[in-house]
């Protein structure tokens, strides 16, 4: 049973309330508190020393990436982040410096990003760093972007480049959170995911919740630098195209809109974030699965981005 | 340094925004986002298997407990939960068959309060099972109860028995969510807290906020039967007083209000809630400290609650 199984058989029966907009299954839940105009979004992420970071890692990026990939989730909804909690469980004996370290590194993400941390807890978990986010954030109720509208036809865009995150960026990247918002403000954008778990992975996500498939062309994947360079360096490595479909941790955003708005799109992306590359990487398919285009044709992908408990 | 020397630390320079009513320091955090009567409150709590259970228990009711926890902090700003998120780190090849009765503990407890979860995530801890559940509620703006309100003269009450609550009780106490909600709703309540860490050590945390001292009556102060039975049973047990102060895991109320209302609050109670126990244990002073008094004179106590890390 990996994780995606137990999490289908966990969420068969999960209690709901009249508040409950989008319960499990997407970037974050939504809930209408009775909020005038706007929805709430709710998030939790878990970073696991050796795991999702390395003891070598500097603590002020293991902080960056305990908060990041939260932000990154709101981001995926279009949302706007607002306040969050802290849960570190540590060793005992644990180094008061590297803590406060940590802290320096999620307090400088929230400040650039105008979110609150207002507590959380310290506790104990005897032979290794766990730290949990919990966040908290707002979304216009006519803005907020699922995982599930994608439609037959639509155009797929990624933003950044994919591959190799493990060569440094997983600890480094910027949630996407500007992008995202004006995104949603200025195009009707109808299905949105983060890449965690790696193009390929996330899009199937995308796919499976909009009940479609899709043609991706092979040459339009952006690769990422590290992706090439950790290729040219290390003979065993894979190719870098299938590190940019199943790394997985590049944060990027993926998502799709009507074809007609696709080079509207890419002409104002470019004015409004000259500095963040924009990919039409393919199109959604009535015929579910994931196929890749190259010269040769078309062929059926079925490798899988990084899958926890496989 | 212990946890609450790190936290002093840790939240001397937090990221804050103009949502942030209460941030770290009471039992949720309170934030304002615009909801027409009512503040949103925030609280994150974790329980880790071989510190706030063992794996021999049974899991509904580690469940339970994980989830129990944070509606108690709930309970004791008068709020209302609303909507959770459950973090589950597992060591790989669990069995599936224990995390799914984890869930059934805290979906029957959620159930009952009236909580939706909305999601959460399963990730990986490889040496022990690590639950930490964040928690939304919402509160009316007049009746939000805070820590830091007690003030001289107050009449201190506490709701329940105290003491002995690792014998079971730790597992398988109810949330004074209702009692909460209706004694915010009937009365004007200057401060109040739920008991985690022990008697002692949550009155102390309220008299620090509200700069304020406390004397209890010794033989006013409840004490459980699983506190007597322990203290009868292991000549090497502190005194069951002892064990009522310190323990932790109680999970009750523990609040203050003006001493006038102190007789009408001990009526209209037996009434709605004849199952539970409600003390009148002291009363708040100007001095600082906490005093114990017996029929020989009062007498400064200076015994702790559990203090993690200590």
């Amino acid at each position: 049973m990996n994780e995606f199984e137990l999490i289908r058989r966990l969420t068969a029966s999960l209690p709901g309330n009249n508040t409950v907009v989008t319960g499990p299954g997407d970037d974050c839940a939504v809930l209408d508190l009775g909020l005038p105009g706007r929805l709430v979004l709710f998030k939790t992420d878990a970073v696991v020393e050796g795991i999702h970071f390395t003891r070598e890692a500097a603590p002020e990026k293991i902080g960056h990436k305990a908060l990041g990939r939260c932000l990154s989730d709101v981001a995926a909804m279009a949302g706007e982040p607002t306040a969050a909690l802290i849960t570190l469980a540590l060793p005992p004996h644990f180094d008061p410096a590297f803590v406060a370290a940590i802290y320096d590194g999620m307090n400088a993400l929230a400040r650039r990003h105008g979110v609150a941390i207002v507590g959380g807890e310290t506790t104990t978990n005897p032979e290794r760093i766990l730290i949990s986010v919990a966040l908290l954030g707002v979304v216009a109720r006519d803005r907020c972007v699922g995982r599930s509208g994608a439609r037959a036809g639509d155009a797929i865009f990624v933003s950044g480049e994919l591959g190799g995150s493990r060569a440094g960026r997983h600890l480094e990247f910027e949630p996407r959170l500007a992008e995202a918002r004006w995104l949603a403000g200025h195009f009707t954008v109808h299905a949105m995911i983060d890449i965690s778990d790696g193009l390929a992975g996330d899009l199937r996500h995308l796919l499976e919740a909009g009940k479609v498939g899709a043609e991706l062309l092979k040459s339009a994947i952006p690769i990422s630098r590290a992706a090439r360079a950790q290729a040219r360096a290390e003979s065993s490595t894979q190719p870098p195209l299938l590190a940019a479909l199943t790394d997985g941790e590049d944060f990027e955003l993926l998502f799709t809109l009507a074809a007609r708005d696709a080079v509207p799109l890419a002409d104002a992306w470019r004015k409004a974030f000259p500095g963040v590359k924009l990919s039409c990487i393919g199109k959604i398919t009535p015929e579910p699965g994931l196929r890749l285009r190259d010269k040769e044709g078309v062929r059926p992908f079925t490798g899988h981005g990084y899958v926890h408990f496989a």
